[in-house]
């Protein structure tokens, strides 16, 4: 799958007093890019939890290479990386898109819970249609990367 | 009812690139002063939560007088200002703890929902224990103000 | 000064756990809508404090009407109130962009400083020529409004 | 060195509607505590920036192993576990105070800014005395964990 990087400027809210962006929100824009990413490929996480299946986070890592400032617009691309039905796991790359040097560097790890009883689902066994859409939206992904 | 003022430093990244704490987060701390001060009083938010209770904020007003920095401790003064079972209002005070200027004034109004239906909940109705209670704790509020 | 209102979905990480966008996080919307508006009207606020001039908040009001989902598109209507040099004035409109419904309304207030030594600015007498470009802005803005 | 764990309550607007602490936030109590444990050695970072030095992040890793909830009260045992005077690491161990169960384990790493030109420093060549300081509060903390 070929997703558009997700993009918008950094808030001022987003700044603390080294007068670049707090280091936490990064973490917060990898959520944005990967809901965002999730969107384009046809999963739309609040119809996911709609349904019963809420996906938390359980790892998340980060580098932090260059500042994003104020008012500077970034760019986010995100990789579905890998998938087994229990755990998914998402690469992102955040960039300047004024400059184009990069700037972060992350990856999240998932779980799936069901809403109600907060139990671990296997999606293969107990969701085997979204099990396939995922796994398709995931070859896609890894053709995408030996094509690039 | 005395309550001892809600008191903590400013975190890092509670600041903007201003040096100062980002105006919004004042209204964080509104709540957070609020929420103690319940506490002293009795009245345990999370408590009321599981009992079916929200308490959604439905108005909110504030002047910013002098910035609180990062690292500065502050103390925030809780009023219990009115009540009528449908409706409660607060005040709030924020001082520098380190020197005692008066940093931030404001008020919010709140309404009670049942957290099943999400429809309006009449206290003095519904919950007749609990509207005396908040009501004991209006009346000592307002004795301890005509005494101070 | 017709501007277009300012338009996002609502972030997962700016709910709380009644479900909805939690009140504090409107409060930095506005600053968004703000500054966006700003950028419409030719004042770029990164400019602006580049330039020496810091706009910081002195009062903001907020009414919650209705709540913001995640997820849920919504818009803000800005307007620029009120200018005198001293002071600027704003009034904000927040509404589900799905249903249109009526969520958030408010106003905030602004002081100038300057950059360096955090004293008020008088941008009549030290800035005219800004304040001739934002009095131009705000009689654009009123006549819209008589019009509309 | 042996630090107090840095202890508070999970504030309301930190959940979101899985009904827990946001992950993002974990990173925030990283700061929090990390900041908590300088100071508890001496070195106020607060100090430090006005000194001109600059601590910004520049990796972070969490695990999140159990959710802590609103107004549960969480512990965070923060340790310093290597420095070389162009780079300080951090651990981290979020428990439920209420229950002693493990809810995050995390790390960071640090390097050190001029914060007047935004350069590397190297405090050992350019701040000898402050390398000694925190040598030593490295080598305390390593001898404490022998011991433990």
């Amino acid at each position: 799958m070929i997703a558009t990087p997700y993009r918008r400027r950094a808030f001022y809210y987003e700044t603390d007093q080294m007068g670049i962006v707090h280091h936490a929100n990064y973490i917060r824009w990898f959520e944005e890019a990967r809901l965002d990413y999730m969107r384009q490929a046809g999963l739309v996480y609040s119809k996911m939890e709609n349904a019963g299946i809420l996906m938390p986070v359980t790892e998340v890592q980060s580098k932090f290479c260059a500042p994003i400032r104020f008012d500077e617009t970034f760019e986010v691309v995100t990789r579905f990386a890998r998938f087994n039905g229990v755990r998914a796991w998402y690469t992102y790359e955040i960039r300047s898109a004024d400059t184009g040097a990069l700037a972060v560097t992350g990856s999240s790890c998932h779980c799936f819970l069901d809403a109600a009883t907060r139990r671990p689902i296997n999606l293969k066994k107990q969701y085997p249609d979204f099990y396939e859409t995922a796994s398709a939206i995931l070859r896609a992904s890894q053709t995408e990367k030996e094509q690039a």
